[in-house]
């Protein structure tokens, strides 16, 4: 049958990341292409003695239908761990829901404001899971081009300024994905002011930031918010589990009722079991030792790619060092052909992921690749940025040459 | 802030039935608002041994991302069950995606169909968190009237007749929510054969066909499907577990592809704890004597219950015995006012749904009530419906009287 699908269909793409790792082959293939957890950093052990115990204590309660909103206690022991390390986080006047990982909030929120053909600003580049996400409720995205201190200011007050006004700006101001940018204070806080001004609705991503690995902690948006105008959404994924599907959306009370009503649509309630392991672990684990493990195991990682690039890519490649998250993004020069330098790359089974994927015009020349430090081992670092290494010094180095 | 939300929010609505258990108070409440499985019928023990045991053996695989698709050893072992009891529903030109729970396969579907303001064709009465989920992805729903054996075929070929052609029919031909008619096999193949001449598809949703407490098991409306026009949804909430939040899509290959990708966006992949612990039921448990097991359980309820309907109702109460699923509905006499009723009940601490909540119309005069018979226990529905007995001969008795 010919099937006649919605138009918003036509924009949502495949991962290009899953079609990088398809094309990898036997077992010295490396893969930059992911964004996982360590294995080293899932506290298994922890997790599978948790899970016994919550079961035996709770059997029907997580067997049975639950709410919404989510388990209570989760509610509970994951506002407190928020407001532990960004104090202000989750307000008096705010509530939070569990959700089926942090992509589910992107849903419920974008499904939440967004009519079909309606404007949404984006920067530009970023998460290609949540421009898939908005596409799927109808938005046509707006990007703002992102600097080294996140995004251009005056390129997003345009924006807004936009008729009619659009609701809802995306933003992940921590170790951005793909580009590793921290957002300043400064413009945070000039990012917030001018939400208020002209009444849009900051959607505020912070997956990756509690894995701070170099410099100062910065507020959330959110913790700025005295209006209930940012709606933040965080994870589990990536400090505890990703597999346990675990998310938390953060949003004043006043909106919060709808809230539950897009979540209950969506899957009714978020799994029971993996909720009452969640509670149990944010309750009686020392989650700033937790953080600070997982922060050295990536730390290291982060810093021994920077160094192996350092010394194997060829000067003419460029990149801003990431403070945390999983993700360096490089710059190849002009005269290279980026797609042709990541063929040669999956070529020598090293994948890494072009970075007009991220881009809301993938269609539009850009000259970097993303390259994931989270997932690898060290050996595979040190091995793939040699092949990469190899790789630019045939493509970069052709100017130098002639 | 005053939210803008989007126009497609102001037509979903919260769940009535909580609404209705919220106002129950006290030990000696009894709730027929539900629609939850008995805790007898949830194989609890056998549940929590094979969480230990998958846990302990796939420990790593639980815990990391998976596949948006499913874990492939779920995904044959449901292809197995769901063909063990209907055979043909998962042909060799089909695929199963598993779901976080069988609501997100109705979200899935619609959008992946629906443009914002299209129609879609439901049955009328029907399952409201099927509306609220295709109102969400921007339907409008024409509700074609269910009649005992299913819906009336004339209006439905009327409603196919629509220009444009609407792309989605939304029925549940087992033991349907709210109203336990099943459609009969003749429905069945005429609704096949229009949807076929009309190039609509089918989605097919059958959350409680396999809890049949008599009669004959009827072929689903996928097993007949030679063209890939029809979606199949299930869930093993009602037969295993509710709070493992675990669905069932089943579709063509040639369509497949996409569903993958919405359900990607949605929330990434399904739960992998449960999809592991579901799996081992389904490869490891007698799933005919288990399924065998759960009718007991439901017949010996639903029997007691119109026994008790019968012995307490004032005889003007009419409805149709339903041959499995979770409820009855019954029709209350002209003169009677249906939300006083209700009312009557709830102030005597019994919960019973209004049936124009399962409307597509909900401000349109209903006679109807939802009862459900799965939740509470024998002592409870003995209790209740000389309650509502009671009040039927308070409200019904009436025109009799006078």
């Amino acid at each position: 049958m010919k099937y006649n699908l919605s138009n918003k269909m036509s924009t949502v793409k495949f991962s290009a990341i899953r079609t990088m790792n398809n094309r990898l082959k036997g077992d010295d293939a490396i893969s930059f292409a992911g964004g996982f957890p360590d294995p080293e950093a899932i506290p298994q052990e922890t997790l599978k003695e948790f899970s016994k115990i919550v079961f035996d204590e709770n059997t029907l309660e997580i067997l049975k239908y639950g709410n919404a909103p989510g388990y209570t206690n989760l509610i509970e022991s994951s506002k407190d761990f928020m407001n532990s390390i960004d104090e202000g986080t989750v307000k008096d006047s705010d509530d939070v829901l569990i959700t089926t990982g942090s992509m589910q909030g992107l849903d419920i929120v974008s499904k939440l404001f967004i009519n079909e053909g309606e404007t949404m600003i984006v920067e530009d580049p970023s998460f290609l899971g949540a421009f898939n996400s908005f596409k799927c409720n109808g938005a046509v995205l707006h990007g703002v081009p992102l600097e080294d201190d996140g995004v251009n200011i005056d390129a997003l007050e345009a924006a807004f300024s936009i008729k009619p006004t659009p609701k809802l700006f995306y933003i992940i101001p921590n170790f951005q994905n793909p580009s590793g940018v921290t957002t300043s204070l400064e413009k945070r806080k000039k990012i917030y002011e001018l939400a208020k001004k002209y009444g849009v609705v900051i959607l505020e991503d912070n997956p990756y930031g509690y894995l701070r690995t170099s410099g100062e902690s910065l507020p959330s948006i959110k913790s700025m918010d005295t209006e209930g105008i940012v709606v933040y959404v965080a994870s589990l994924s990536k400090i505890i589990s990703p597999g346990m599907r675990i998310g938390l959306l953060v949003c004043d009370k006043e909106i919060y009722d709808k809230m539950k009503i897009v979540k209950s649509v969506n899957d009714n309630h978020t799994n029971l079991l993996s909720q009452y392991i969640m509670d149990r672990f944010l309750r009686t684990v020392d989650m700033d030792k937790h953080i600070h493990s997982l922060r050295d195991i990536y730390a290291k990682k982060c810093h021994f790619m920077l160094e192996m690039m350092e010394t194997h890519f060829h000067p003419s490649i460029t990149y801003v060092k990431p403070e945390g998250g999983m993700f360096i993004w490089a710059k190849l020069p002009d005269h290279v052909s980026m797609p042709e330098f990541v063929e040669a790359a999956i070529q020598r089974n090293v994948a890494i992921v072009p970075g007009n994927e991220f881009m809301v015009d993938t269609t539009a020349p850009c000259q970097y690749v993303r390259i994931n430090f989270s997932t690898p081992s060290l050996e595979q670092i040190e091995r793939g940025i040699k092949i990469l290494g190899e790789v630019s010094y045939e493509y970069c180095g052709e100017l130098v040459k002639s």
